[in-house]
């Protein structure tokens, strides 16, 4: 019924493993979605899929024929030494999707929430760390987020990985420090920036209003376009001996305070 | 000054490569800490080294040979094309140490606190998380972890690199589930589940007394011993598709939650 793909060397399968490499995804603006979930998420958020590859073998469940007529598209079978050879996954479940990239821009956010809340992401280094700041927005119920500068594109396979798919239900935007700065600004979002050398705790601030928060690597914190842009600065008490915590557990504690602070609206 | 070593055939560096795997570490009692930071916290925290490798040429800063003369042991010296292969870091800077398993257990944990915060971590599985959890303990300034019924150990190289340290100047114990109980009900600590089935949320949960925030593995949850030992359970809400956080990020809600409760006596 579906193709068959036996040999590493076929032209397909070249092309998915390239599309690992992030100048391949830029080139083609196509990327990697793995995972049962994921692709799940991907159909329900409207992503245009290109192909699917899969391995009936490594199936989890019995609802994937099922989810391969939803993608809809040119399906390819894979033995599965070979499907293992091409995830990045340590247990793969035998889907993996070739996609087109959403590139939505800032015209795509459109507040849900009363009280809007959006995180700002600026060069977030590790793929992990900013697909945990996905998941964690998706939490919260947040509004969207915006990815600054960017240092790991947002198509990472461990971006979509670490988000469990949020990348497709959430609006996730890349766009220039400045011209999200202004969009804040048009839209009456107070920037909040999460800094050491704030004085003010992020638990004594005042987070239930309409925000963007906004956090910047671990090594260099926020530019200074942020940190000069922002209404308010926060801290997080660090009790310990570092100095510092990852800046996905930051995120997320910001978030969590303000749903804390808003839980009326929301 | 130092030996020199340069080839990978070397008995030591084979010992070394082989702590990267747990049997090797369970058999040995030695585990690896790599990095200077990371070295620095387990000098600072008493940690016994048997022996240090070092390249001098990927050396960050200038405090390294101060922190070699506060080690105190054998230090051996690599070339860099050597160091870097048995480097498990992307970026190496230049500093190895094999130390001993501080194999610490429940009669080390003395609250420091006034009122004291504990976290029970159970059955976690991906190294990274553990490390985040301890990073976040230290960030609250909690007395002490205990991790029961390890599946990764606290000596997992992963561990220590995303613990940043803070594994040697944290009370960090390996114990019974059973014995972790039985040790809190004695010191009359609340223990506080962390579970999605639970009605109240962790914002509304009275987290300013003595208690231990005990977190399980995302795929099961907690075992029953610890279900049916908490004396409060909490949720977090999840406002969008996702049905979980990672566990680490739970953490250190719970944490952070507790910490802002209890401000006044910290």
């Amino acid at each position: 019924m579906f193709k068959e793909i036996t040999s590493p060397q076929n032209p397909k399968i070249k092309q998915l493993v390239r599309l690992k490499d992030r100048k391949a995804r830029d080139e083609t603006g196509l990327f990697l979605i793995e995972g049962y979930r994921e692709i799940k998420r991907a159909v329900e958020g409207g992503v245009h899929f290109e192909s699917l590859f899969i391995c009936e073998k490594l199936f989890l469940g019995s609802s994937e024929p099922l989810l391969i007529e939803q993608v809809g598209v040119e399906t390819l079978t894979l033995p599965a030494h070979l499907f293992e050879k091409i995830s990045y996954r340590d247990r793969p479940d035998g889907l993996i999707g070739v996609a087109h990239q959403m590139q939505k821009t800032l015209k795509d956010l459109r507040p849900k929430n009363h009280v809007p809340l959006y995180v700002v992401a600026e060069s977030i280094e590790k793929p992990g760390n900013l697909g945990t700041i996905l998941r964690s927005s998706d939490a919260v119920g947040a509004d969207g987020v915006i990815v600054c500068d960017r240092c790991t594109d947002i198509y990472n396979p461990n971006v979509v990985r670490a988000s469990v798919g949020t990348l497709f239900t959430l609006p996730v935007i890349e766009a220039r420090g400045s011209d999200a700065y202004t969009w804040l600004k048009d839209h009456n979002i107070q920037v909040v920036a999460a800094t050491p050398s704030a004085t003010l705790e992020f638990t004594d601030a005042d987070l239930s209003g309409p925000v963007a928060v906004v956090v910047g690597t671990e090594q260099l914190g926020l530019t200074d376009l942020w940190m000069q842009a922002a209404d308010i600065r926060v801290k997080i008490p660090m009790k310990g001996i570092a100095d510092s915590l990852n800046v996905a557990m930051a995120t997320t504690l910001l978030l969590y305070e303000s749903l804390r602070q808003r839980k009326r609206y929301l």
